[in-house]
């Protein structure tokens, strides 16, 4: 494949705010080599993360990070074009974090073969991947919702907190979302079951909230920050856990609005705790199995937003994720997805 | 006793910002008439605590709320002059809750009787009785300093903040207290033994908390909130706990500051937690008793500030509380106490 050309898009300026265009770069490269035990995969969909945009600011590295140069990492779902690895042949589709760029090579032993006859391919990259993981150890281990126990998640609509939800009805918990619109908040009721599901925009919101938490808020899962969360600890209960996931309002800002309410953690004797996924992999299959299973049982249903493009067209996509429009995992399908 | 009366601290108006001479009031009642299990208490000592303030807001019902027109309530160290309980005798010295008065009964369960062989009575209502109980639940039951961690402490200097320290290095964990002033932190190395005092004031502050804390932070113990709680959660370290014991700097704010540096939670996997004392009244003799232990081995210094003054005199001695200048546990001394 030596006569053909691997696109990237590279971080060149960390952003400021919002990512712009030319903190951006693509280039072309060969396509790499796979070494030994390495898997070169065609890259299918690239996944599209509020998150990703914390990973492009300076400061502490952690997993995750990109430098200045670098191909930015993201979640992949490709097929294996050649196998050095004995785990996989090619035609595999495998899921693995292999970055913005049409071709990809990784170690066999971070891919994950994805059974398509259980769950389509981009549910691979969706609810079964990161965003899935995130919901389903964030809530189970760390906000530890009992039965009959009431979740608040925010974005609720989104691709965590549409699995928190129903992951926390299938606990045996009552799940209430918040979301952008009336049209996001029919949706969870409607097609995912929650039990309730409130417009955080509604000049009633509190009110509502407090109508639909008569017994107070155990859980709160929160992707947002700001002053949506505060207005939900003013309804903790005793006891309560918030779980931080994210904070999706504030990702742009160089001053992030910290959580004045947060006092209330003493007088309710509650907690505030975040988790990183990455402490969770050797439980990653363990958990895939349960959420296959709700799957199965029609407790849990998946749903991406799949926007069609080039690697070039990925900035503006990213973009479209801030506009609060979105439902669901967001992600980007490839020319190759098409066969 | 009909022909004396009671003075009594009354609440009248809820404090805007600090609380001023017009939220109370002076009132003179007659001495109460311990009932069947009550015992009737002469003041000698009258707690002065920075949380008070918090108790006289309007807002959500919790033990300690005080209701206007009410005896605001304090703890009180004072001698029993009268007794309806057989686990008392008159002349014996106890401290309990009994407010702003120069009388008070309670109930006999309620109340603990102080023996002046083992601790003088001023450290029988500091270090032995909330102050030195919330250190010790807060830090040992929350905070969960392992031996070799490092445990930072705001306001170290006052009534809590220097029994945490304390104690933190009685469990073989380091000690880092943060105080406003040179001397402050001098007296912290110097006569309680912590390992390093940092005055927060100075403009080198996060430069010296890096190098007495090059393991970073595992235990943030917080009495202060506002900007230098999140100056302390830039330090944090993975699995950091912070514990939320109050925020003297905000107490008198309408808008409370929010930790900004939050989402550190999440990078860290840390949590941030409360709670509550009350929870703990079953274990506070066990705590007791531990802590007069380790004074025993010289593990464990109390130091009280203790202001002359009659009941009148309770809110200009409250007013000094938010000067700064105080060290230890303050505390009131009323005539009663001389004899």
């Amino acid at each position: 494949m030596a006569d053909q050309t691997n696109s990237q898009l590279r971080l060149v300026r960390r952003p400021t705010g919002e990512a712009q265009p030319d903190d951006f770069e693509l280039t072309k490269d060969p396509i790499p080599t796979p070494e030994d035990g390495e898997v070169l995969v065609r890259s299918h969909y690239l996944s599209v993360d509020p998150s990703s945009r914390t990973h492009w600011n300076a400061g502490q590295s952690y997993r995750g990070m990109v430098q200045l140069g670098e191909v930015i990492d993201i979640g992949v779902a490709g097929e294996v074009v050649e196998s050095n690895h004995p785990g996989f042949n090619k035609g595999d589709l495998v899921v693995g974090s292999m970055g913005i760029q049409e071709y990809g090579v990784a170690h066999g032993d971070v891919l994950t073969v994805c059974d398509t006859t259980v769950a389509p391919l981009p549910s691979w990259l969706g609810g079964l991947y990161m965003t899935g993981l995130t919901a389903y150890f964030g809530l189970l281990d760390t906000g530890q919702p009992k039965e009959g126990e009431t979740v608040v998640v925010t974005a609720a609509s989104g691709a965590v907190g549409m699995v928190v939800g129903q992951i926390a009805r299938a606990r045996g918990a009552r799940a209430v979302g918040t979301a952008g619109s009336e049209e996001k908040c029919r949706y969870l009721v409607e097609e995912l079951g929650f039990d309730a599901a409130l417009n955080y925009k509604s000049e009633t919101f509190y009110q509502q909230l407090r109508d639909v938490t008569p017994d107070r808020i155990d859980v709160i899962f929160d992707n947002v920050g700001g002053p949506l969360l505060d207005t939900l600890i003013r309804r903790l209960g005793m006891g309560g856990r918030i779980v931080i996931c994210g904070a999706t309002s504030q990702y742009n800002n160089d001053v992030i609005y910290g959580p004045s309410n947060y006092l209330a953690l003493a007088t309710m004797r509650a907690r505030m705790e975040g988790f990183i996924i990455f402490d969770y992999e050797d439980r990653y299959a363990e958990a895939r199995e349960e959420m296959i299973g709700w799957m199965k049982a029609g407790q849990l249903k998946f749903r991406e937003n799949i926007l069609d493009g080039g690697i070039a067209d990925y900035p503006g996509i990213l973009h479209r994720l801030y506009e609060g429009e979105n439902i669901g995992k967001m992600m980007m399908r490839l020319p190759a997805a098409m066969g």
